[in-house]
């Protein structure tokens, strides 16, 4: 294990509802658990997708909304302190000695735990990419599919690819900043709200910006810094436009990120679990929620709750096998109720 | 069918937590559902055991009382109108045609339904029974485990067995009543109050009511009608009491009822079922909760609302295999909003 790796009993991939409980129920089987989720704050799709939705079948909960219902899983696991680590995905695991593993994130942070459990959801979050030729020869460092800091483009030349709000959002933030933006979208018609296209529009006739109605057809340059793109227009003409970065924004699919080549068994991006124990055909590394699937699954967050409480069970006695559960009931177990602190 | 026999889609026994939330998943499907409970309320182990008390496992319920929990459960399943059959049980099932079932109670009720569902906790309060020779054969007509109405036994000459505070309260209660009573206790100490057992004891000083230390050995009466016990005392003596009925009040058992004489396979009080399913090796009879088992059984509150799930769209298929179930899920799918009346 290298410097500066943290350690914990449970590294929990995925901050949403599932991952949040699992919390709790490792939590009162006194496992301490480190979260990692690529989004900015906890809740996953229930706080991205329907925060003001109500949800009707939670079981006791006549009527609660995405994002109460993540408030509320929040205060319940907050007596067991679970460590947060936020914009950021776990990008690599390693075999370490003794039974343990250790997770890498795209943030360089190293966590080592005895089990890991994949709570992905559907998946992370993550913006489509263009079909372009050598595509990837260009992406470290002409390629962005984000923008973090609109002065890294300050006076350079971007070709921006798209037609939904986010394109034509950045396009009309980053042209007081940019050299040169040229938008290409594939037809006139954008996807946008109908104020931005017609201000995109009015831009480009006042010569603002360059609009060209196409495909990108090809990326040139060399040692991955971008020099050029060549763009076939819908008419069938070629334009040649310099530049020194592009910047599709073509939307979100949900990926299941690196995970995808842990070598777990999946099936259909999902990861197949033993629904005894919910953990996956690697020792030490569990799944649960939306993620997983078994004989029978159904898919509902009331699932997910309840993979949460076999899954950390199963791996208490996975981690700890010399050592005794607190058994019992929260009504009335006092150990559970110290760790909850409410004795 | 006979006359009189309720019609519905799905017969739960028990209204525990599990119960409701049972009519709660049946109803989204569109299924209706009728229940039964020994007891004159909803609310099984809850209600009846930690009604005061704390639960803190519950998903997003950082803490909920036994009685909480209950009254939000049944507030969850209203819109779907279960018709609850209480302070009865479920004493016998019968295979109709057409793959349907027919549950008769304890009161004569009978439903039919494609799908019975065993959702009996634990089982059901009963009390426990003495272990006298030929009990059953006055079972019927002199044997009385409850006081339901103290009029009943006016003018009668009582034989009360035990020395908890429900026998003690009973000798206290149907003295003025009674033209006799026997209280017979294989010990001197009471397991009752302090202030009970004095007062029982000055009630036997003063002639009120005569007190055997000891064991009844023997009942004795013809065509069921009890006319006289024998019981052997600790130092040995043989007395003879004339009496009309056996009171034992020895506390109360938890017990499977006569769902344990269904054919179902049962493991130690327990009924094994599919858990891609929760159908037991009966067809169309189903089985959820802490009554169920299943490698890797945890048997929480949790656990029973998931099984609820899952039993409920096995159910819907097995009850109506021809008819397309309403997909989706409660926050966006219109016909489940519909059926919930929040649209």
């Amino acid at each position: 294990m290298g410097e500066g790796t943290l350690k914990t009993d449970m590294v929990i991939i995925g901050a949403g509802p599932v991952g949040l409980f699992s919390v709790f129920e490792a939590g009162l089987l006194g496992m301490q658990c480190h979260l990692i989720d690529n989004l900015d704050r906890p809740g996953g799709q229930c706080t991205e997708l329907y925060p003001e939705k109500p949800i009707y079948d939670i079981p006791s909960r006549p009527r609660v909304t995405g994002q109460e219902l993540i408030d509320d899983l929040v205060e319940q696991c907050a007596p067991f302190e679970p460590v947060f680590h936020l914009r950021q995905q776990a990008s690599s695991l390693t075999r370490l000695d003794e039974g343990r593993w250790c997770i890498t994130t795209s943030q360089d942070v190293r966590i080592s735990a005895p089990v890991v459990v994949v709570a992905g959801g559907a998946g992370s979050f993550v913006p489509k990419k263009p079909p372009f030729r050598d595509l990837d020869r260009f992406e470290e460092r002409s390629v962005c599919y984000a923008v973090h800091r609109m002065e890294h483009f300050r006076g350079e030349r971007l070709v921006i690819v798209g037609g939904g709000d986010s394109a034509l959002d950045w396009v009309m933030n980053l042209q007081p900043v940019a050299q040169k933006i040229t938008l290409v979208h594939r037809r006139p018609e954008f996807r946008g709200s109908p104020d931005s296209a017609l201000r995109v529009r009015q831009m480009a006739e006042e010569g603002l910006i360059d609009l060209a109605i196409g495909n990108v057809c090809e990326l040139e340059g060399s040692n991955g810094q971008l020099e050029r793109v060549r763009i076939k227009t819908r008419e069938g003409q070629e334009l040649q436009v310099s530049c020194d970065y592009l910047l599709p924004f073509l939307g979100l699919k949900i990926s299941l990120g690196p995970i995808a080549h842990w070598g777990l068994n999946l099936a259909k991006n999902n990861v197949e679990v033993d629904p005894a124990t919910f953990m996956t055909d690697t020792d030490g590394i569990f799944a649960v929620g939306d993620v997983c699937v078994y004989p029978g699954k159904l898919k509902l967050i009331l699932t997910g709750f309840y993979e949460a409480a076999v899954m950390a069970h199963a791996a208490f006695k996975h981690a700890c096998p010399d050592k005794k559960m607190a058994g019992g009931y929260t009504t009335t177990n006092s150990v559970l109720q110290d760790r909850l602190g409410v004795r």
